[in-house]
């Protein structure tokens, strides 16, 4: 895949296959978007930047259903815990399958539970495309199935569902010890609800609650000042708990 | 490595020896501390939790020199750039190898010049205690160096240096089209020289300049509000451009 | 005036006139709008909460040429230069008056410049619409002015326009020792010139530099988290400088 | 009272006697305080800018007992609420008097009420310095008091105090129509607590929840970050409650 930006209004454009390309900015002929040149024209004679796709751009290309979980996000939760490629996940709420995919990339093996058959059929349609083979797809509720899973088997549990605490009240013995549970929650009531669970279990410690905000930044010959964009926007806090 | 909290203040330690252990809250007996207990007595009478330590806390160990780069930081370069085991890195100014400890444990190789010895010999202290086997160390300067680089012989080149347009203005041709130079500065005036210096580079395209801001949250029984700590702090800014 | 906030939408309206109110969401009639009753119903059946309009509300109402200056940026320019019903004020770039509006509530006197006469007629009219008595709008340049103003007549100088400099640059006597000039500038280009002049001028002293940033929460039964507006945006860096 | 600024460390000193002046960084002749000049020699050789305080500089010097209210959260409460020269306010939870100073310089009248005798010597001293003539400090609790207070008396109820649903709960005919409760609450927590009794009382409405965040910026010629200290870090949610 090609990306194509037009250098008068900054906008990107995804070329995946043959023929001539059809854009709003004008049309670029199949024989410009094959060749080694890095600027091409489209017959209105605007130019276009052209180089290599990569794994970011096919993420913003991904079918979409439920929310996806952004960047600033999934990269702290990958960070704070240190996943690597040694890491076995298992995450319950698999939305689009953004984080399945950058899970996956990093991980040894991601084993994603998503209780809506429409959804799995969207993350299993993004694996293909990305070609993933390290994830295990099960329909179903992690909730009903966690106590089954292997003593020791999994790195991070990593949940994303209006109620973590369905998972957090069994018995949690698949997770190694001094490992993290991650909950992906928008509202501060769903925190509370946590810790008043966590509290009473002896086996899993409340380590950590962050908010990851980020700001974008345009600087130019002239300016230099935060983008006028609703990039800060809440998304969730991440709620970070180890498994004693 | 066995990480205890103590109930009484919060504190964390790390016992990772044999014999008793002893903290400013009092002395662990070593049989306690190889027991299966989760829960474990100081002659204080002090009680502490304890569980395995994980990647995390070995970091928060590392031999210190100059500043390290935070986890916030990292993770977010980490999933815009979509790194994965796949991915090759070139890293310019290793620090005392925090951002080469993460990358390594996520990626296929990476390459890190530093030039100062004394940064050189942290940073190798660091990788041995954990186990780090695809990192390759080189004292040097990566300027002198990043022409005779392999053409696209890497995905990812993170500079972590007070003046990235040493390297910018080379031939990097070692990167892959479309893939990304990461630059973390912690001025704007900085940002400002690259974009001086990419504005005229026609295999160079500015993308993305981000801040990540982390803030902390305390949620008990009673309170909900922002941890009164100062780690919404500046560390730096993140500068993501591409090669054409 | 009288606001109406439907119990449905949440939306408000502002009733100013006789006769019914029409609005989207239904008609409302005269009568009802005039009776002490504090919660009164259109013709579709929707519940509307009234009560009387305050000078915020008016504020909504005011007519907008060029941007206005937010509540967040005023505030702390009030607060910081602890302004007071004593303070004589000297204003560079009307805009629409908000920032006017603002300070004749409170100072003793408000000398205000505009360059252009339409913005002029529109910061008149919202004066006139507050029967504002306490501001003098001028319309010319202050840099050509300014040194005519009479010695320490003024308790702060504020500049909203894109080279605050042209004043900087000028013999400041009309401000009292210690005292404000606030400059109020989008980019940190700006702040980096005026810098530049202020380092070389012995009669003032640059003493912060302030970004307001303000965050709105929702707060209901069951959620407790940021707004999902784009609240947090950047207006502007506010730059304090001191007159020695 | 002077401003004295070191030109090497940066400091402030404030001169507000008679004689020499004695600091950490020497020792300034009286004579030379009471000069015109603009610049003064310690006899260690060290520079000091010097010029008139103002106002906020007295703010820095009142005596401290409870927490005081900062800038960023006045500024913001005088501006959302449109504070002036004619506002009548009521105020409970005096603190140090840092709220009542400010709102003092711009209120017609301001009654500050405050349970403990020690706060209101406190504040007592520091209204004495400001010489402030348009505050009535009460020793007591307004919660039992609020309801003699004569109907629409009020601009404005300012309630810094843990919890403010004992002023909430009562009969606020004192408020004019459309005006402000304005609570100062650190914690989410309290913020629910409010909105549960408010949304049970048919004269209240609940407007807007705010939180305002300073960043504070060092700009220099070859610098230009957030200055590195923990002013972004957390106060309180303001919480504007208007009255039907």
């Amino acid at each position: 895949m090609k990306v194509l930006i037009s250098k008068k209004t900054g906008n990107y454009y995804y070329y995946n296959e043959n023929g001539d390309y059809h854009c709003k900015e004008g049309v670029i002929k199949e024989e410009d978007l094959k060749s080694d040149e890095k600027l091409v024209k489209a017959n209105t004679n605007r130019e276009f930047i052209k180089f290599d796709s990569n794994l970011y751009d096919m993420l913003q290309k991904i079918k979409r259903g439920p929310q996806i979980i952004t960047p600033k996000d999934l990269g702290y939760i990958a960070s704070r815990t240190m996943l690597n490629k040694t890491s076995n996940i298992i995450e319950a709420g698999g939305g689009s399958g953004a984080a399945t995919l950058f899970f996956s990339g990093i991980a040894n093996k991601v084993k994603t539970y998503e209780i809506k058959s429409e959804h799995c059929r969207i993350i299993q349609k993004n694996l293909n495309s990305f070609n993933v083979e390290n994830v295990e797809l099960i329909e179903g509720d992690l909730a009903e199935i966690i106590e089954n899973e292997p003593e020791n088997s999994a790195d991070l549990i990593f949940l994303d569902m209006p109620d973590p605490n369905f998972i957090l009240d069994k018995d949690l013995k698949a997770l190694k010890s001094g490992q993290y549970i991650v909950c992906y929650v928008p509202s501060i009531t769903q925190i509370q609800e946590i810790v008043n669970l966590v509290s009473q279990k002896d086996n899993l410690y409340f380590e950590e609650i962050s908010e990851v905000i980020l700001r974008h930044w345009k600087v130019s010959d002239r300016i230099a000042r935060p983008e006028h964009r609703k990039e800060i926007d809440h998304t969730a806090f991440l709620v970070f708990i180890r498994k004693i």
